[in-house]
């Protein structure tokens, strides 16, 4: 439960106060949809580019699950349109296509959210009423405000390695000191505009123990007052192989505190539910932790959110 | 028709050979699932990213189409699957989430092929057995094989700007030879691992006069022999805003033969029914027509492809 | 228009007069979650099948739509799942499966209407609140509730046999005396619990001219009023080759006024968009217009409806 | 396993010997695409109806499982379209709509089952080439075939009431003689023309144990032999709270033995994983197991089967 350093359990209260503390709304306008992507200035996005050096790219996503599983109650839907029995010419040539169906918001489906898919206290980011959502889809913050892609410096912080272990274990938390102490270890610093890459080992844990429900199970996850140091930082994307969430909830009263936080307070671009097991070996062979990070969420209107296969490119 | 430079219409013997001519098969080895892809060696990536200058990214995606239309048989479904109505801690906060279904080899979705997405004579790419496509999915080429993302060059040639057009017409056809024209009209060259993006306009008439059905009515496209140019070339990647394909096609009886040429013969990277509005725009207003393509497509296990939202980096 | 005995255009005062005199809350209790079908009570089920004669069935039902149109903006989905390449046994035996997905609601597709499909002033049937139906589904009036089949006596009111047309047009009402008048021309009466089968040639127009957008350009359907004959003769089941409404309404400021009326003052178990053609040859062969109607609901928890194919049995 | 009338397992050489001895090819015409259902003539039908006395209703599906499970892999989707944001008139009224999606073949789901669902030594009912069913669907003998409904004398052979037990458990089957005695002990006789429902009670070991994968664990079915008798008969549907099958299989190198003797062979319409427990309950109130059947599939063009809820009417 990060140790000494634990900062104990919030009340409704504190996390009253935090909300008020990080909120973003208004910074860039009363018509902004992106939110903290605004930090992601075109100046940055081309000096991220210049980090990169051997070219080595890297998948940071799951495989579509398409079996269910215990943190997999609504697999993707993946069927065969035609299976090659449509002729061209002379019937020697034949195609095959398919239809992927799927509820990307599973905790087992990589993806990314959108700002309109959370709210608080009856508002959405940038103080929208949370009726513009309905059930014919959102007429704010789509994920399509992030047509343009998500495209800046990537910066992996791994508490495992910190820690000396394969992975957290659900339930545990990482507090903003702890994001510190790996900066240092790693010799990194998040700046403005930086892709944060929050590695827990939960896939790890996956592949080693297999899927276990991680709502009801538990998950580790960022201590909700680690948000101030994003916020201070002026991170511009929370990127996580889980979501973010440690579960159980250290907040009483509400289980879900980093949703509302990230999203609804700060308007922070999210990435759910990442695989970085492949980054990280990438990284220890590339000998390092930052990289370029690139994604283009899918232009579903009225979306909230998008299932994403984000790069690394080392 | 590509005025005096037309080559004329093929037969299927013209086709065959043609098909032999520009053949990779066994060229990475018999276990090769990325053909073409093997052009964007790390060195070439990390050169693509040394273009980036400006920072500005741009879309070259369709919005995904979820309205049924002239071409759009099947749109996409598009459904909310949670509206605010789950609450987590005290009540105050909710959630939205939704559901996305895309038959997406349909001809106004973005996406991009897998290599057994086309096969000929029996054949998918590198001489693999038609049979390993099933109802159940591909054992063989599954889009997931390139799912450490299409990273390189971009290259956009603009035959409408070449031409003095707003679009080409459907049914007319570009030649290797007008590549090249455009290429010193535009001051660039493909070069080998190159991604080149062939603009035909076909969305900006798409926004003028409204869709068409442009499997029936006709699409604009490359003439196949123009294939040589990028097999000489090496080009890794064709992303196109139509796919290629001239309809009616200039082979007799052959429909689609820009499929199996690109795709089963050269093992080509290829992406279909792009949106180059925005990239033109883009080009005009950046000076240049040359920037980072970078793609993630879905891990989608046994698929012929995926839907995806390449961004351009300037 | 009904002719000299059309009664008129209506305001939302003579809409809301008329909603509370056919309004059934409360008449099968305050748990009652079936409304008119309590009118069809196991003697009446009985009864019903003692009309059968010859033993010819019929279907009722439009086939699945699975083909855009201007009536079908969101086709029923339906892949393969497994083509023949499942072996069981020694492998010469092998399965075919398929998905089907409907939006069952849509104008083209044959469907029940559960009591939860529509609300008025915030009430579902039988003093519900609206807010029980969420996007999760609905906690009450679930098409569930009719699990147990809807079986009664069949009555097919032939409005263009009365008038001597093929088909009512787009936009063509039919009152109360109208119905009455088709019965004694038809010889039949509608009784308390019977099934009433209200054809306006809809299917008919539509397989001569072709598929129209009916919401726009219009329906055939029957005066609100004469659902005061309904109310007082104690139907049970309401099934047209439309949905009842006119279209445009004759109810000024009121779009689609038979819903509301029907279902959720009258509580009325409503069939939509069925397909009356094979019957109406039936009827003409069979000589008569009363059969044993017999239909069975997927059961669909939380559904505001289903997807069916009710037989009529002569 | 059958007590000491047990047949004893079977050899491929006495399958293919059944499968010749009660193939129904040719019967009805090189055509014919409704096998058995021919032994429904309108006049059984007719009679069917006669039996009905009380008019209870009862309904013979699941409820469409939504949620995976051992024996639910695929669960169906029901999203909700819209929630009653669409106003109609004054604002007051509202309607909500949804979308089922069902992959209805699996284990959990009722169903009926087409004559295309399964092919031997690559034939299909009637001597048709497997090849007729591609992945764009079947063009033979598609459920739309049984367009017309499933209308006849049901019959409910009840085993564990013979056997006095709650149900039979995996791997037990049932012989021919065994289905005479239950014949014999509830006064009644399956005769041509006849719906056949097989009670093993699968459906109440669901509800005592909770689901299991039943085709990994095991079911209960019918002995293959004992299709002898089911052809002598003429019965015309053979439906079952399972399948029909006996998992593990009794014979050695077919796995799934009932389907393509039953559907391939006889052409005998089939319905799976129906529910008996309301049905055992409604025939021990009436005192009665003989009751009219009636079921109307959807109307899904090539389909191989449809989703579907039987009702039993008393």
């Amino acid at each position: 439960m990060g140790g000494e350093t634990a900062p104990g359990r919030m009340t409704v209260a504190d996390f009253d106060e935090l909300f008020e503390d990080i909120k973003t709304w208004g910074t860039w306008g009363p018509d902004d949809e992106i939110g903290t992507l605004n930090y992601l200035t075109p100046d940055r996005v081309a000096a991220a580019t210049s980090v990169v050096e051997s070219g080595r790219t890297v998948t940071l996503s799951l495989p579509v699950n398409t079996v269910a599983g215990p943190d997999t109650p609504a697999p993707a839907l993946h069927y065969m349109v035609i299976v090659h029995d449509i002729a061209f010419g002379d019937g020697d040539g034949r195609f095959a296509t398919d239809f992927i169906g799927i509820d990307f918001h599973g905790e087992s489906q990589s993806h990314v959210d959108a700002l309109n898919h959370v709210s608080y206290r009856g508002k959405l980011y940038n103080d929208r009423p949370v009726e513009l959502v309905t059930s014919r889809g959102s007429s704010t913050h789509s994920v399509d405000a992030y047509r343009h892609g998500i495209v800046g410096r990537g910066v992996m912080i791994d508490i495992p390695r910190l820690r000396g272990v394969d992975w957290l274990e659900p339930g545990e938390w990482v507090t903003g000191e702890e994001i510190e102490a790996a900066e240092e270890a790693q010799g990194v610093r998040l700046e403005e505009g930086d892709v944060f890459l929050f590695r827990t080992g939960q896939h790890r844990r996956r592949l080693a123990l297999g899927a276990w429900d991680n709502n009801v199970v538990g998950r580790a996850g960022l201590h909700p007052t680690a948000l101030r140091l994003l916020s201070e930082r002026r991170v511009a994307v929370f990127a996580a192989d889980g979501d973010g969430e440690t579960i159980p909830s250290p907040v009483d009263g509400v289980s879900y505190p980093m949703h509302p936080l990230k999203i609804t307070a700060m308007g922070m671009c999210a990435f759910d539910n990442l695989q970085f097991e492949d980054l990280a070996a990438a990284c220890e062979e590339e000998g390092r932790d930052v990289f370029l990070f690139a994604a283009g969420p899918l232009r579903i209107g009225g979306a909230t959110g998008s299932p994403i296969n984000p790069i690394a490119i080392f």
